[in-house]
């Protein structure tokens, strides 16, 4: 049985309306896919299992993508993590593969991988046209999944890339998310949406989070203080998580102004509860789908549609971020199910019915 | 009659304890002033008033500040603003003045003022001692005040500085805070401290904000809300605030660290509704205590006491930044009395009692 | 007698063709303006003299610039000094103000004298319009100048920007130069330009820098150890000095694109020998006049040139803030004139004659 | 025949003396190693062949690194370029395992095998100890090698780890450098070192490059145009190289320190004659053996020496960092030979009789 989706709980975060689906893929073009491995029972064997854990893959637009780069952004809140690829969207404001997530010890192995299916789609890469800069961000699931083993290769990468579709993505415990826990339950894959109304241009901006971070005690839902009513949790008790946020938006926003998009996402992971935990590595990157920069040196000027930065639409993206980097968390909490992992740990699924009566007696739902 | 503060009105927000008096001076050694301009009503003259502005000075020991510097950090959330001394603190990680607060205009006065000061303080100044690094955080009180006048001078900052004392700083419209809004309410000054238990070395942190940002529409306490159950505020509708938040701590952090601090800053923030206005610039500067850097050049190497990272005291001294942080700010629009500024622009307080019902509606008080 | 520039002296640094003047006035609509403050003789007395100072005024465009800002950015190679303004241009990308040029404990002072200027200029400022952002460097003249006194006021500051004109500026130890040293010699303001080829766009870059910084034993002209050759310097060993360079060009970057012209100068500074002393706050500042940034929040997107990136036009201008920084150093060292300052302390000017004769046997002239 | 190292050809740079060998290896515990890959000839088969490519291995101490950490920062330069770990290296301020430098499509297997070789020396790691950051930088080699078939592998990385020993590296092109070019000629890996005089603590720093960039007309020797000198390359027009520099010290540094060093880096390599091209992705990381910190959260508040900011050995360092940087360069194109790789692509060794005669002719050597 399909778990709700927070909103569908009647918890509405935020005060603006989702696009279509309230998915990331409600930006035109954006392609979400999904790689789980769940293999094994019981005690760790490095190499072999229990295996908890996935990739997922997020692609900006239909086109090859490495030709036809997308302006792209980052900002590291928290740099206790291994993400690859930042420097160079530093540098050069853009994107130019899709963005693998995966688990901490996996990015090499991902990162190879997905070397090797850009030079696929583009044989020039390493011949005449340079090298290509894989982005692949990372969370630790180590407390369920024997992370040591790196069990996610090339086909895995394939796959999720294969199964990108523009469909609402799966959430919760799936794909890179599936090892994953957040504040104590099982956590993983959110995903949100804010559509701003056609005096603000109508443009859509969503968010897709691999959750990953968070204490049980200090979670927040609606401002109700879930976690506390919740009563602590068992085991895993200082953060080793991680949350990464991928923002994309058809608003036409160059490197700068997405930068000044990732600066608000911790203002959404606030709404949560988080206090930033020293071991929690978390960044965020956006991307807009709104120009395509070419990889050839012609023509030497162009002509590049950008946001007026004094305009209002600018505060109603930022606000569009805070909301759904909140909602994808939830989302993400909401998704997921129950699960066990390498030497029996696990993790419990929210219990949203518990949720719900809590919610009630503060009189959010 | 004085107005109650948020703790007092039985409001706690987040679970540590705070420090004996819950304010910034908390942090032994550290001393807060305030100078206030109220002046004139009606129509804005320039250069004349009405003035609803001041000057806030924050002293992190009685010593020599100069020949005893303190390691200091900061981070620029949102960067519209007209901030001076962040460049020197961010390359050598010290503070060698007292932070002043003032409104946006004045920086440059106030700045040179403190030069002044600086070099009265320490003669060597300017002829064989090298320059001095002031620095001076600002928000924007144009709303309620002449700012163009440029009203606080030499005088009013050595108010401030000769007013700095250990005792609980005053706040809301005191200060740099006396033409300052925040969430369409009165707003400036805010305080909130957190104690360390024993078993974390007993740290003592806190924070004051020049609080002047946010929609009144998003006001959060306690996670209610509440701007939202009392209705949009007439007048002002777009953010051209700023908050500054200054954190002081007697943990032994060096600038690495402290700039660490300074990253959660915005989750605190993010707890009062904000979503991180264009408009609003943002800044928050932390110091510590505990070590003394010397202005000469000997002995070659020093011996530091240095909070090892991997210690679970670093998470709660980042947990005591964002439950300062919040508290700080609500702690200002509590604070922050009813005030009429240039042009019969006015800014009523947060009403206390309407608030208070709100709350025990939604179960938090 | 006028001293001759570098060029002139058969000099050639680089091999780019400079612009019609080898100045920074060679893009169109830059203008420079200096106003000097030279008074006194003997002894220090604080707040009288001698005065060795003065403040340059760089202005980007002949129209209201707060109204048509311009695309900008900034880099902070050693933050040893006390810059303001910086914050919002690295925020927003964009430069609304002149940019002054003055002595380090005098930025305040020069800061709020802008700030006037720019309420003049545009009225609103402080009623409808918000705030403003000045933009003032500094290095540090003291050991000419009687630095606390702080000499530099509102008349000084209105005199440079009345006298700025697209005329090649006066170099050497002149405006803000006046008290300066570099390498151990009198140093200052100095300029250059290059013009790329017409296959390259035919586009114009010019540096003008504030040179304070670098110990007389490690100059390099061209290559040649010039420094070493002529033997120590008395006095000031250790760098107490500065350096800010300003590149101003005519081609359509945007605020990234500005970001890595300003992280070339280094390369051009290096060439002149220095080390980049603890004690020398070195940073960079460029912008564009091919883009006008309104202030008003109409029309919400704009249409905007922008360098295509994979161009080669940009090593064209990478290549230029390197020969130009470089030159515009050796300038203002060729410029600057032999000053007697307070107590005494003295300044030689680079000895041309001598320095024609070492680069001779090295066979660079 | 061995080729002679730049010193050795009777190239002085800089003023300062070198340590034992004129070598990172100087630097007390500091292990280099190299594996190099050359196999195949003729045309470009993907997968196959030629190669021209390897792995080269910094390993900061000889104890368990993952223990016993070491305080490190970097600072990017120019980020066209896809190096791995440094996110955690600027937030935590410490390097818990080997740099490696490679090819730039091979990081992802690089950084794989790097992680299964932690794990195995901390098998803890994905276990109790949490994730672990390897750090693997890169420059691109495409031009010789058939970059795209990432021939570097789990048997090269352990092969480069386990030749690492405190003998002097091998320099030119061998492990990491195998394929690179610089300046036109070929290129790869240089090193020197420079020793404190007795006054300034006698502290060593040392300098490792992976030199891969650089247009031949550019090059500069001891200030002498060398490249202009010696007429154009052939081929290779522009740069798509990359440089890379490991700094190394026993002075007592913290990461904020360090990263002062780094910023100096490109300072030394303007006097090679860089302008940093857009496509040259370029970095340096340093880092202190006078440290160790320990991943334990035992004791809570560790004593550490620190470098008195305010000491003259801070410039003497800084110093040392422009000439070991010069210096490396410089013999990395010394000690590179004649090679061949794909497709016939060939870089010839510089010319070291005809340089020395240019050399001699400038009056250098």
């Amino acid at each position: 049985m399909r778990r709700l989706r927070a909103r569908e709980a009647g918890i509405a975060l935020g005060g603006m309306q989702p696009g279509e689906h309230n998915a990331i893929t409600d930006v035109k073009g954006v392609r979400v896919g999904h790689a789980t491995i769940i293999r094994g029972e019981g005690a760790l064997v490095r190499g072999v299992g229990p295996v908890r854990t996935g990739v997922t893959a997020v692609i900006p637009h239909p086109g090859n993508l490495f030709a036809e780069k997308v302006p792209a952004a980052a900002t590291v809140f928290n740099g206790f993590g291994k993400t690859i690829g930042l420097v160079q969207i530093e540098e050069l404001g853009q994107l130019e593969t899709p963005i693998l997530l995966t688990n901490t010890l996996n990015v090499g192995k991902v990162a190879d991988a997905l070397v090797e299916y850009m030079i696929e789609q583009h044989p020039a890469i390493g011949v005449t046209a340079g090298s290509v800069n894989p982005v692949v961000c990372e969370c630790y699931d180590g407390y369920l999944n024997d992370i040591g083993g790196r069990h996610v290769g090339r086909d895995e990468v394939r796959k999720a890339l294969q199964a990108a579709s523009e469909a609402v993505p799966e959430e919760g415990n799936v794909g890179a998310g599936t090892g994953m826990m957040a504040y104590g339950f099982a956590g993983g894959i959110g995903t949100a949406s804010r559509r701003l109304e056609e005096r603000y241009g109508g443009y859509t901006l969503g968010a897709l989070v691999l959750a990953n971070f968070g204490r049980r005690a200090d979670l927040l839902i609606g401002g109700v203080p879930v976690g506390r009513e919740l009563g602590r949790a068992p085991g895993q008790a200082r953060e080793q998580g991680s949350v990464i946020v991928l923002l994309a938006t058809d608003a036409p926003l160059d490197a700068r102004q997405l930068a000044r998009l990732t600066r608000r996402v911790p203002l959404g992971l606030a709404r949560t509860g988080t206090h930033g935990g020293h071991g929690s590595g978390d960044l965020a990157i956006a991307f807009s789908t709104a120009d395509r920069i070419p990889c050839e040196p012609e023509p030497p000027v162009r002509l590049v549609h950008v946001l007026n930065e004094q305009s209002p639409i600018l505060d109603q993206l930022f606000a569009a971020v805070v909301e759904t980097t909140e909602e994808a968390v939830i989302n993400a909490l909401y998704g997921a199910r129950s699960i066990t992992g390498r030497d029996g740990h696990g993790a419990e699924a929210l219990p949203l019915e518990l949720v719900g009566e809590i919610l009630q007696r503060y009189g959010v739902e």
